[in-house]
């Protein structure tokens, strides 16, 4: 995606009372929805300016842009909003695995015909080889 | 889907301040993410036990069956949960459309490339067909 201005989609979306907004990453090739993380104005700026993904950690209240530590960032392709405005859909081309433990997608559990939560995939690489022992998000 | 029990769903979940946990619906058929919504413990053990898709309404603060008034029920095909156990996935076969606009789905205008958003979708049906000329959600 070529570098975009965010102020007509800024216009458009509605935030929480943190001053936040959800974003879906869908895989543009598979289709598989890789994660839901939240951008806040910042993140949605920095996201359209630089076709890679920024959101706002909550748990570490600080901008994030993905990637940043283990070089599996998100080369964003589309941004899609919702009719309430208060969603977005960002579709990307995913270098490595979008999940700090390691697999392709964050959604890698499923509810089985039992009721229980099975893992579904494979890893695509070692959470301790990118992040090291303890593991942050990155 | 069967109808499953909800507990160990529930126990690997992590909810906000409010109870709630936000669930991406997905169409399994073209992977098309369809919707954003909010469940609450409830609304989790409806999903499961019916196999269509129920949501707590933040608007309306009350429980929601997606489709009752409109008869676009969502058929539960699969339930994922993300790593933190604060997302849901829940894949589904749609009836008619998700969008209470009208729309397949509620993602139905994107960014151009001019940073405007722009349209991208034709209406399945038409929403004061459905829902009467006071457009509600449901």
């Amino acid at each position: 995606m070529n570098p975009l201005d965010a102020s007509a989609l800024l216009n458009d979306l509605k935030w929480t009372a943190d001053g936040l907004v959800p974003a879906i990453v869908q895989d543009v090739e598979t289709k598989d929805v890789l994660m839901m993380a939240w951008m806040d104005e910042t993140a949605v700026r920095h996201t359209l300016r630089t076709g890679q993904t920024h959101f706002y950690s909550r748990s570490r209240r600080a901008a994030w842009h993905k990637g940043e530590t283990s070089g599996h960032v998100q080369h964003v392709e589309s941004v899609a909003v919702d009719c309430d405005g208060d969603v977005l859909l960002v579709g990307v081309r995913q270098v490595g695995g979008a999940c700090h433990e390691g697999y392709r997608s964050c959604f890698f559990r499923r509810v089985n015909a039992d009721g229980r939560l099975e893992v579904i995939a494979e890893p695509v690489f070692r959470a301790e080889d990118v992040y090291g022992p303890g593991v942050a998000k990155g």
